[in-house]
């Protein structure tokens, strides 16, 4: 086996999902990275050991890292969740501070240690919500910052490459990429604000986005909502 | 009190007590933050805890973070710390991967959190034991990145900077730098690996540069050694 390690940040959702499925494809060895940050929807966890099973990754491993210390997010903290429709402008209340930044970092750290010089996010441009670590702008920047951080930068060996294969796709194009990797959409879960049995809420901002993606994509989404009109 | 608040990163060790003691002589509320990553010689968060309260930081948080999960580095893995001389090229066995990186992620995550643009980090470009991450063209990638990644970038605030005010000091020069700024250097902890009473080797690296430090600035170095002819 020659196939080339990556790093593959997995939180469980489904653009996650489909960002590992695509990694798979491109014959990546993937090492899934997931994060327990004391999020409120700690289900998804559950979900991203399923999907690094599922999917062959090499290994998972699950970091926990408590930014609840920090406060500061209606993830992380004890804030209501707003579901009184798709958020419009600004910075939502669901930004995790420097969330990518922080999971990016530690992405780097395993790359490092396994000598992988590719990293796999699956943040999205179009449907992202606001959060300003989703930007390409962003991701270039970490991927300039990586290579001064680390020994592949000062040696001039194989450089950091942070991919994002997901960045310029709409929602409905990220369900449509899924659906032909054969991703299992059971397995996925997007919802911030699931009940006990792990069902979708329906009305938060993430399943709203995921909704409307798969309605104009033509695909069925097959997971559990608990509000019986969707 | 409208003293602007900062995020310092303090280890415990002698730089980064100097470094909390500059930003506090500059007027800056600290926000001192550790992290306990499974060192070996986690005596030195004893020292950060003392130097946190003696330098009257607002607050000083303690960060667990499992970088052993990763493995790689011999200050965090089961391989012997070297002790045969100082460091002459290329990255030394106690470099752990991408560590400036994680703790400047949580740096910028509490920043965020307390609407600080400012954080401190006594990295040395100088004696600095050749680690990639304590480069100036590092931190100025970091930085830089930092404000796309945040809200700061975002809505065009108030913008991030990382202040690194001993990275162009030679060790002596940050000695003299404590020494003026009343560092008490017994609470400093430095050594990569001390024994059981938290006696410092004088041998490893870092033990050798601080020695050397104090020697070519006149000044004593009031820690105990465990080799009597130190």
């Amino acid at each position: 086996m020659d196939t080339k390690p990556a790093v593959c940040l997995l939180s469980g959702g489904l653009d996650s999902a489909t960002c590992l499925a695509y990694a798979r494809r491109e014959g990546f060895a993937c090492y899934a990275l997931s994060f327990d940050y004391g999020q409120r929807h700690r289900i998804e966890l559950e979900s991203a050991a399923k999907l690094a099973a599922i999917l062959c990754a090499a290994q998972h491993v699950i970091m926990p890292i408590d930014l609840r210390v920090f406060g500061g997010s209606a993830l992380t903290a004890d804030i209501d969740v707003p579901k009184d429709g798709l958020f419009k402008q600004g910075i939502p209340i669901t930004y995790v501070p420097a969330r990518n930044t922080v999971f990016l970092s530690f992405a780097l750290a395993w790359a490092e240690v396994l000598n992988a010089s590719d990293i796999f996010i699956g943040v999205n441009a179009i449907d992202y919500s606001g959060y300003p670590d989703c930007r390409p702008e962003f991701i270039r920047a970490f991927e300039h910052m990586a290579n001064l951080a680390t020994k592949a930068g000062v040696e001039s060996r194989t450089k950091i490459s942070v991919h994002t294969p997901l960045i310029t796709l709409s929602k409905s194009e990220i369900v449509k990429l899924a659906h032909e990797l054969r991703v299992d959409f059971k397995i996925t879960h997007s919802c911030y604000d699931p009940d006990e049995q792990g069902r979708a809420c329906g009305l938060c901002d993430s399943c709203r986005l995921r909704l409307k993606g798969f309605e104009e994509a033509g695909v069925a989404d097959p997971i559990a909502y608990r509000h019986a009109d969707l």
